[in-house]
């Protein structure tokens, strides 16, 4: 049934000399580690990232145990007793009258097939012309044509997602993040935002506190709030998350006055946070993983936004000139400054390739990934199988490694394009007595200040939410809609000094945006009565 | 942008008098309401079932309210902020530079081709000859070729799933079950499970007991086990749940002995229950929600096999002649007599079109369905955007509801023979002095009795888990896995009385399914000495 190990192709490998001596940092030396391992192919069949990992990753030393942070309800899990008889399947001529699973036979789809992108031909223009059609069968495994098929994908599966899925992200998380810790796994998810929830439950209890940025995603405090869980904000500057804000509320926590235990969990997003657009400098990633060390803080960062770091904010910055330059400008994720295993890190595909597939991962030490695969098989069970296949089809058999790396060059170029859009619109219209801003080094948010305390209410004694109303509401009335700094406040309880108002480049083309900047230029002209 | 109303092309029409005189029971009739409204296609655009409903249902009586029901966390929640501002963007010419949704110029999916059997052409071999391949592309319902595309699909979508997807499900719903009341809602979900674990949390707390049938759902169980939610066992005959058992643990229930309140929430898995193989007649359903009536306790029903309703077991009796009397002969769904609004059904696509598609759905009133949709916007956000469109170009633009419901009977005379297979074996090799069933008429379980007191080891003192311990073990060392009955159990602090095996018929062909009884049946002869 399985196609044997050295049927397995390596997409992109360009230099046959890393074979000889593998880097596991590099695409390169992939084809080294991949030919040794087979892919479980069959239906449900178990896999884990040690199967895709490379040997240079097992000589580290292993994660940090966690037992002390880990939820009374993903304690209380215990590994399913009908997947646990599924052990005895592997037996030879074993026949199954156990689990319920449907015939293939009754499945409505022989075929898929998608027409894609040839690298390096990414735009819609190229793909209507140099694109390709891949097609899945039903039957492409026994039949030899690859390693998965409809067969396979459109059945039930594994809660860690479809083995060969699971090794081109686990494979892509060694090349780009190179954990510096032994046991580190990746499972897939259905999002970021379902792995966030599931985070939540996994480490927290009701009451407890989290620490995130001042500003933080809206749906993340969402998402922790009707489970009882409250966040304590983190100063920010420039470069999002200051460490030392971050020790100050960790060394003064007071549990009586907060009627909670000290907080063991920081929600960050690193790279072109949301809503601020901030990035954390590696210097400033190593210096809050120190604080979080200092009082043993467990890390979840959200990254959906690092493949959307962009190129310098000035004329004439070269692209880069290769895959291994441009690994190399990425910022340190916190997954790569990991020594202790404290890490758990949310990454998507929604930024990347297309939010609709709902499919993602995380990465984390093999305890955690472990609580939270008991955590997915009662609850989502796995990311849908149309989509994990068409992802393999695109990423793993028709781009490979290479191509991909050259697809997120691209995006960083596309997305560098917009954020200069957004820039130069804000330069041209926006009244520079009243607004200041940081452009932006990643991600798809703008952030503008607002002078407010200029505006002729506030001498009036109107308030910061009432003028923050009023120049939003200035805006809509003039057609442009962007988010108000408010809404993304960690806790409200703290009084606003600032106000800020968020712009995305990331939806609208160019000559909307710069329509829309005006638009919201008009109404703060109006409003300050500049 | 979106298609008008009379485009909308409706399928399966074939008695054209029912426009004039609508029926909303029957699929001939489906085109006099579908005509009326359009769908809505923008990127994430809001929709409900309230759209896509007949007339015929706002003229019915409301649903209860269940406040005194909704557990902590769900009453918790509140409406996005952040989605509330997308209010703004339907006036017209507003440009957002709101939300945080990529451009689909950077989906690397310009088209998604599936090929599918053309009706009543259903098997693989028929498809390979006369199957159609249907493609979505990316801008179809700019061009006017769909009301679908990847454009939408591909990127973030709203939690009730996509209003193309979401009203072939509500009129499907309707078809079917024509809810008695006026404010039922549907809401896409990713599975069955994750529709489970989401109905404890929003209607459980911790502590509570459930009612469920006394052998049940493994996953379903241990779904609820670690939210610290236990199980009540409600005694079972051949028709599964027993409305007078239900009564009596309802009547007697102890709060003080229990440490817990009167349960409030009854799971149920009505047709081919899960494992007993069990189906509830109409009369039992209707005598099980009186009982639910007289201690107001809420239905959860689970019914993945509903559409695996088979034929008698008996040669000669022909297949359903027509849709109509094929929606006649099928059991009335709990939804179906449901006048209060006290049922949560938990429908889903695994059983009957591919467990890989991850798209399921829930239907209850308006009120729990608007909660479990704050929750979704929090945790799963939506079902794939893959699997929705590969579903709705195969069930809305190709099937219809008539092509659907032609399929739903060819998969129910596949199980049938499946099922036949199955008993033919039991009847050829099984041990009569030892084993006795029922044969199942919905789903894909036997449910095998073994009289294990004649067991030899019962008179040396082995007992019943020892017992079923040995036979299972010797069936696997004969080749043959069944599940064992214990497996099952609702409440472990119960002592068995009788000993039961399970046995699917869904996957395995008939002559493993044979061989592998004929294995499981020697296994009885040397285990009992026969």
């Amino acid at each position: 049934m399985s196609p044997s190990a050295v049927d397995v192709d390596v997409k992109g490998v360009t230099d046959t000399t890393a074979l000889v001596a593998p880097d596991p940092t590099t695409i390169n030396a992939l084809a080294a580690w991949r030919i040794k391992g087979a892919v479980p192919t069959g239906t449900a069949a178990l896999s884990n990232s040690d199967m895709f990992k490379s040997p240079a990753c097992f000589t580290k030393p292993k994660a940090k145990r966690w037992d002390h942070i880990i939820s009374n309800e993903a304690k209380a899990r215990k590994p399913s007793t009908l997947k646990g008889a599924a052990e005895y399947l592997k037996r030879p001529g074993m026949i199954s009258l156990g689990g319920g699973l449907p015939s293939s036979e009754n499945f409505p789809f022989e075929e898929i097939s998608m027409k894609i992108p040839s690298p390096p031909g990414f735009s819609e223009e190229e793909t209507r012309v140099s694109g390709r059609t891949v097609t899945a069968h039903k039957h492409d495994i026994r039949e030899g044509r690859s390693l998965f098929d409809l067969e396979v994908a459109l059945n039930y599966g594994q809660a860690t997602g479809f083995a060969q899925l699971l090794r081109f992200v686990t494979e892509h998380t060694e090349i780009v993040h190179t954990p510096p810790y032994a046991d580190w796994q990746c499972c897939l998810t259905v999002g970021s935002t379902y792995s966030w929830d599931s985070a939540l439950r996994v480490l927290c209890e009701r009451g407890d506190y989290i620490l995130t940025e001042e500003y933080s995603f809206a749906s993340a405090l969402e998402t922790a709030q009707p489970l009882g869980i409250r966040a304590a904000a983190v100063g920010m500057d420039e470069q999002g998350l200051r460490a030392d804000a971050l020790d100050e509320v960790l060394t003064n926590w007071d549990s009586k006055a907060r009627g909670a235990r000290k907080p063991h969990l920081l929600y960050t997003v690193p790279s072109g946070q949301n809503p601020t657009g901030a990035t954390q400098s590696a210097h400033r990633r190593a210096e809050v993983y120190k604080v979080c060390q200092k009082h043993d803080v467990y890390i979840v960062e959200d990254e959906p936004y690092y493949f959307l770091q962009m190129q310098p904010y000035k004329a004439g910055v070269p692209p880069p000139s290769s895959r291994d330059e441009f690994l190399k400008i990425l910022l340190p994720s916190f997954l790569k400054l990991d020594v202790d295993g404290r890490v758990l890190r949310l990454d998507s595909f929604s930024k990347v390739l297309a939010p609709g597939s709902r499919v993602s991962w995380i990465v984390a030490s093999e305890q955690l990934v472990e609580r939270f695969t008991r955590h997915f098989e009662c609850s989502v069970q796995n990311a849908s199988g149309v989509a994990q296949i068409a992802l393999f089809k695109l990423l793993d058999e028709e781009w490979g490694h290479a191509g991909y790396l050259d697809w997120l060059i691209h995006l960083r170029l596309s997305y560098t394009r917009r954020r200069d859009d957004m820039l130069h619109a804000c330069e041209q219209y926006l009244p520079k007595e009243v607004t200041s801003w940081v452009a932006p080094t990643a991600g798809m948010f703008h952030w503008i200040e607002v002078a407010w305390r200029k505006h002729p209410g506030f001498a009036k004694g109107l308030s910061h939410a009432e003028i923050e109303e009023s120049i939003f509401k200035a805006s809509i009335d003039r057609g442009s809609l962007l988010c108000q700094g408010s809404w993304f406040r960690a806790d409200t309880n703290i009084p606003e000094d600032k106000m800020f108002f968020r712009a995305t480049y990331a939806a609208a083309p160019a000559n909307k945006i710069q329509e829309a900047i005006k638009r919201f230029s008009d109404a703060l002209r109006a409003e300050f009565a500049l």
